[in-house]
C-alpha cells in the first residue's frame, strides 16, 4: 500500500517524530505506573497494575515499528493518540501527509471521535 | 510422604496458620512494591517492576497449596521465608510438628543459610 520512497532528509524527519513519540509515550508509561501504583492499597490494585503494565508493554512494542512501510500506519496512531503532533511531519512528501491525514480520519471515524 | 490423618482442630489451627500467612506475603507483596515504584524513574526500572510482580505472583501461587499432604512443605516454606513463625503451629501432632522441622532444617542446608 505504502511503498513510497523516502528521501535521506524524509528519512531523518521520520526518526526524529518517531523518537520523540516514543519518548513520549515512555514517559507516560512512568507517569500513569507512578500514579497507579502510588494509589493502590490492595493486593488485587498491585496485581491489576501489573496486568496492565503487561498489555501496555505489549502495546507499545506493537504500535513502533519502525519499517518505512509501516510508518505512515504508526505516524497515524500516534497523531490518534496524541503522542505526535502532525506539525512534526512537516518535510515529509504531500503524498505522505495526504496517506497519513486519510488514515487518521479513517481511524477517528473507526473509533467514533 | 505426608499422609497423616489431620483432626478437626489441627485442621482449625492449620488453617488459621495458613490464612496469616498468606496475608503476611500479600502485605509484604504491596510494601514492597510500593517502596521499588515509589522509586522508579525510568521506563526501563518500571518494566523490571512488571516482571518481579509477575514472577511473585507465580512463587506465591505456588507456594500457597492448602492440600494436607503439602501442608507440611507449605509451613517449612513459609518458616523458612519468615511468613510464619513455629508458635504459630502449636497444637498440631508432634509427628506433624518433627516432619516440619526436618524439611526447614534441610531447606535450610539446601540453601546454605
Amino acid at each position: 500500500m505504502f511503498d513510497h520512497r523516502w528521501s535521506a532528509s524524509e528519512k531523518k524527519i521520520a526518526r526524529r517524530a518517531y523518537d520523540a513519540a516514543l519518548e513520549r509515550a515512555l514517559e507516560k508509561v512512568v507517569a500513569d505506573f507512578k500514579a497507579s501504583a502510588a494509589a493502590a492499597t490492595t493486593p488485587a490494585e498491585v496485581w491489576d497494575i501489573g496486568d496492565a503494565l503487561y498489555k501496555k508493554r505489549r502495546e507499545i512494542d506493537r504500535t513502533f515499528d519502525y519499517r518505512y512501510s509501516q510508518l505512515p500506519f504508526v505516524f497515524a496512531l500516534l497523531i490518534q493518540d496524541g503522542l505526535l503532533e502532525p506539525a512534526q511531519l512537516d518535510g515529509l512528501s504531500q503524498e505522505k501527509i495526504d496517506d497519513i491525514q486519510r488514515l487518521v480520519a479513517w481511524h477517528r471515524k473507526r473509533s467514533g471521535d
